[in-house]
């Protein structure tokens, strides 16, 4: 095991304790899975991020009588004193923060050494190895987890070529994560950075929204309710019509950037932000993204443009100065401003999507000798289990239908 | 031809005049019809709801070269005005308020007297006539489109048993229908219906959602932005968990009663507000219904519990007074409220909504020759091709992908 | 007694009866009255608009003990069938809708005859009748109140010229007035009369609201309720400050007219659009009054720049089409919007206007002989008691102060 | 002088280059006053938090052409790099964080060394000082400016006692004041802190404000806009029926402690979540304080009903642990969070705050001469002439009267 510095562990602890409290919702899939134990001597391989949720989620797996083999899918996420902690709860962790490249992979390969009957991934690292690397292993698995967009395009292409040998659920696309991840969790947090790296007033600040996906509406959402007037540019003019009627501004970022206090990048893709609109924003213009990848505003247009550049003027805040003396403010290096200057995602917004993978673990030990190799959808019910967890952990309840209002609904959909 | 009093022709052209000026969109295809005439010697039976509106598609498939003979798709909702204005257009009409069933269905014969290439429908009456008593015109008909939720399913039922003849898009799922006609239409026309008839202030007022769907989405929302507090009830709980991730109050109906003020329900379910309910409601409080049927309020069960009822106690509002004293006031007899005691639909509304049949009717002669009998969706150009319409007329630009980022999609959908 | 048609006193009674339901802490006053009877035996004079709310105050100050008699303040607005009605209250009433001058002063000086111990007034005519034709009857007036601005102007300049003769209370200017009143009570009824007028979608208009005083600023929330995009234009930098900060776009008129879609004056200024303005604005543009005086917009100037006027194309909506072709609507011929094409304010507004009223009449009985002649406040007290009557009608409780938090607040007062 | 460290001076300088971009107009004023010299000569001894934003007041003062002695008015609050840096400016700066009460009173003797013509005071402990220990100093006084309401009072009740010897503007309450400072900075920056300290998401969560004031108003549409369902609390019936007509359901503490995740005092009273209301409290509910005192919260109360005490389990956020094991969160130990967990209000507040006073400054040493001893309001014209320069800096432009419309306000204004 290679776990960095192990007297990190108690700091570790100290951490997962805190997200414990917000995750209601997967202490109740553990507690659940310590009576049902679903996942009783099933070996689990796993590639994730090492963060104190991640911690939780695999208590859970644990609960439910997996044995399980962890080894980071970024090695700069790593949290050492996480990984210290999972000592405690007899994890195999191959993880530490800053590893190079011939180590990520070593760790790959220690975590698989425990001989997975599933495996769950992050960014399909792990599932590729084990297609090219350890073939001797794919006999022993009978299914797994891809968490990633990106890892669930790689599946669809092996499976689009008959090389998946077993079936892998799309813990990704859930309509509990797209709610609390994209909208509530990116929206909060991606202000929260923005504040944090520069203390400036939202309130009265015109705050120019590049895309209007669900994180995008998220951050519109936030930015409005801070008392910003927001501005939306979009290239999806369906997205664009319905930005509108929320009360928005749309505009092209040509016209946009002469009227942005602040611009804020989320739309995946690259320069969103280009050299053209970088010339016309008002001096003291603030730029973040929150987009996946640091491509969307281009940096090194602003880098061409700049006389002079500050570093650090403020925490994760640098400062170009252009040629005619106005300043542009480029925050956390236009990568993830809410990963780089705040903390990311809040750990109840964790709580969802790790519990709707755990439920997806057990209901795939369930299936998986019913299930061909391929990729599969997270079936709606355990969304609507999530959300009804979520629910009771809050104190709030709904309605059940009576009899009559499901026999109405079944006839209604039959026919009128 | 049987369209009431033709004297009201004048009447008519104003009002078809006025809902002409909501409706850009669709005057844009039209004169994009007029150039290119996609439909030039088709002859189209269309049973539809005879409003100005809908006189405005009418004008815009003749501008694309077609012929049409009209029929009511409800007796109740033709404007008679209309009607005799369709004249000018040279339509075959067959309309009146009031009918009865056998003139009803007279009317529908005789719009299939004109031997159509293509049929419109809204909700399948006339497609059912065409299946079952005039299987003669069978052959010529290649193509239809289906507007109602209802007619669908009936359309995919006959599509299973392969009793369908032809090809039917069905026009009503698409996302600027959506939009523009659950959430924004269906918001504003429900509380202008509840305030023209109660003229009550709503500031302040507890409001009670039932259902938070599409529509009950933009009811909460209009009656949060006029300073109502919104109280959601659902029997879905991931609906439910995002109102109230939303800010909204979510409870049982049972505790909801309680507290509200004013009660709209718009589940497409039946008896969502029952006798035990209506016992635990406070004096004054308001019930409306803005769901498609009149089931959602049990009105049976209100009449029960009522020693008195005073009809009329303003236009559309009924008075119920329970034996213990409270008075409960019921709008439009449980009937859809927008519709009733407003003017349902803004045309900005429908605009959208027969653009998008419209263009799906252009479509459908194109490429109607390739398509195997069966029911299809509306292609996701066509909802991107209003939109983009609608953004135009409104004189809002967005932005275009430059090529290298359509190139970086691109690359991100095959691959990292 | 001049009542115009007394066999309208039934519908009079059904329209008080609706305006006694929204009205509940005006009728826990009049119950309290009755039990204390704070007016007994004075003799009012009143000259009010004769509405079914005005009814409702009446007959609170009846059971107070008082006797009434009531002139209209306003020949238009008198509703005969409530004047009817008030018959039944053994009120002397002299009021009917369209009288002209002669009589309009003529029920004036009828009122008068009663020989007032107090006298209320809107607008200061019946104070300034008696300061000046019935001079023999002042000895007897021992204190008045006055509902407008305008009036308190005048009384003002009276008791500035010695020339006032007794105390009077200005009852306009109450802090539950301003909230109820201004805020929401025009903000509401001032869009129902926009839609009602037009039918018109709100979501998605660039609405521009010209003045963000409290009614301006009621306006502006409810739009951005609607979903709208408002645009604020102001004279004075710090409300131009407050509009901004609140997230709207501010503008000067010259800039706002070329971007909107709906334009609403309300600013108690006169010429606030004008030619300069109606000339830049987009075809189909909407422009609505909802300040008190119908010299906001420029009408002159409006049908000074039109081809052609077409009256009444909707109800309340006039058309101006210019030179160029574009086409301007206007609403209520500039006037009013709110009361010409909707219903003015719910009862619910008026419910703390007058509540405030009558208590301000009952602390004038008890306080007349110590008040030197004069324009007084009302009494903060006032305001707090009619707050604490709403809360209490509407079933919500607040704290109260503990002695220890009194003390601290009041040493918190006196030092540090 | 003393300064702590005056190496610090370069750190000093970039946190006050920081605050400058935020101040355009405070950086107007400096330079207006840099041309026309209001303060030439003038000998200024000010009793100031020294902080960055301080010391550009500080700036624009000196560009007035006045010489000034500083002592701080908290020890707690120096930034002892700015006060490095605030020798460059050559100011005699005496101040240093964590001193004692006697160096506290030496700085400011020292500061009144200076001989001033002009005071400025946060407290009134230097105005204090000099009518009671500085005698010999008061004749050359001519004016002087104070910041808080705890000070104005102190000098109201010199003033009564005829004790005061100049005439002193109260800076604290101008219109703009209260807009930028209580309702959106306190909003914006204790959301901040809360954030910060906890990481917790908003959305969905129940958030109890008590009180109602600015500041209130400010915390509670903060929350709300980041999807918090917000109850409030309030002791004044006025301002909790604004807070229920603004949506905010409204409860006593006893009932929103049971329903509350967050709870949010600010209110400027004591004892305002006591006991009783702990008791009621969920698990897991966090308690911050956003109230100028720290005796908002009883945080006595909260040490004698927990039996575990863990501080520190996240930054600024201590655990208490009840007897039945529910957990309790308070934040900064109840003291102001923005300021202990956050940064306190943005440098865009302060613009506004130091600019009404640095235009005070000015207005006083113009009018000085003609002021008799006493408090005195600062100018309306002061608070229109920053929001100008303001609206100006942020690049807004607004309307201007016409002579017409001056003409008609000024009827208007005059009689009917």
């Amino acid at each position: 095991m290679d776990v960095g510095d192990a007297s990190l562990a108690e700091a570790g602890e100290r951490r997962i304790d805190w997200a414990l409290r917000s995750m209601p919702v997967l202490r109740a899939i553990g507690a659940r899975f310590d009576a049902s134990r679903p996942l009783e001597g099933l070996k689990i391989a796993a590639c994730l991020h090492i963060t104190a949720e991640t911690a939780v989620f695999v208590g859970a797996l644990k609960a439910g009588g997996a044995k399980i083999a962890l080894a980071a899918s970024n090695p700069l996420s790593t949290q050492n004193d996480v990984a210290a902690a999972l000592r405690s709860y007899d994890v195999a962790v191959h993880a530490r923060a800053g590893v190079d490249r011939d180590t990520y992979y070593r760790h790959i390969h220690q975590a698989l050494d425990i001989g997975p009957d599933i495996v769950l991934d992050d960014g399909c690292d792990l599932v590729n190895t084990l297609h090219t690397e350890r073939v001797e292993l794919l006999d022993g698995v009978t299914g797994g987890c891809e968490e990633t967009t990106t890892g669930i395009i790689r599946l669809r292409q092996m499976a689009a070529e008959q090389a998946l040998r077993f079936p892998v659920v799309a813990v990704n696309d859930t309509r509990t994560k797209r709610m609390f991840d994209n909208r509530y969790g990116t929206g909060q947090s991606t202000l929260d950075g923005i504040v944090r790296a520069t203390n400036t007033l939202l309130a009265g600040r015109t705050v120019v929204v590049a895309g209007f996906g669900f994180c995008g509406r998220g951050v519109a959402e936030r930015a409005k309710g801070q008392g910003s007037r927001v501005i939306v540019t979009e290239i999806d003019p369906v997205k664009a019509l319905d930005a509108s009627l929320q009360g928005y501004e749309v505009l092209p970022m040509a016209e946009a950037a002469r009227a942005g206090d602040l611009f804020i990048t989320v739309t995946g893709n690259r320069d969103v932000i280009r050299g053209e609109h970088l010339a016309e924003m008002r001096d003291g213009a603030i730029l973040a993204n929150a987009g996946h990848f640091d491509v969307e505003i281009d940096v090194r247009a602003l880098e061409d443009m700049a006389e002079t550049v500050h570093l650090g003027v403020r925490p994760h805040t640098d400062e170009y100065v252009l040629a005619d003396g106005r300043r542009l403010l480029l925050l956390a290096e236009g990568r993830l401003v809410n990963l780089t200057a705040a903390e990311g995602h809040p750990a109840a917004v964790m709580d969802m999507s790790f519990s709707a993978q755990a439920l997806a673990v057990a209901w795939l030990a369930e299936e998986r000798s019913r299930l061909a190799p391929g990729v599969y959808d997270v079936p709606a019910e355990i969304d609507a289990e999530v959300a009804r967890l979520k629910l009771g952990a809050a104190g709030i309840e709904i309605d059940a239908l009576t009899a009559v209002q499901a026999d109405y609904l079944r006839s209604w959909r039959f026919g009128s």
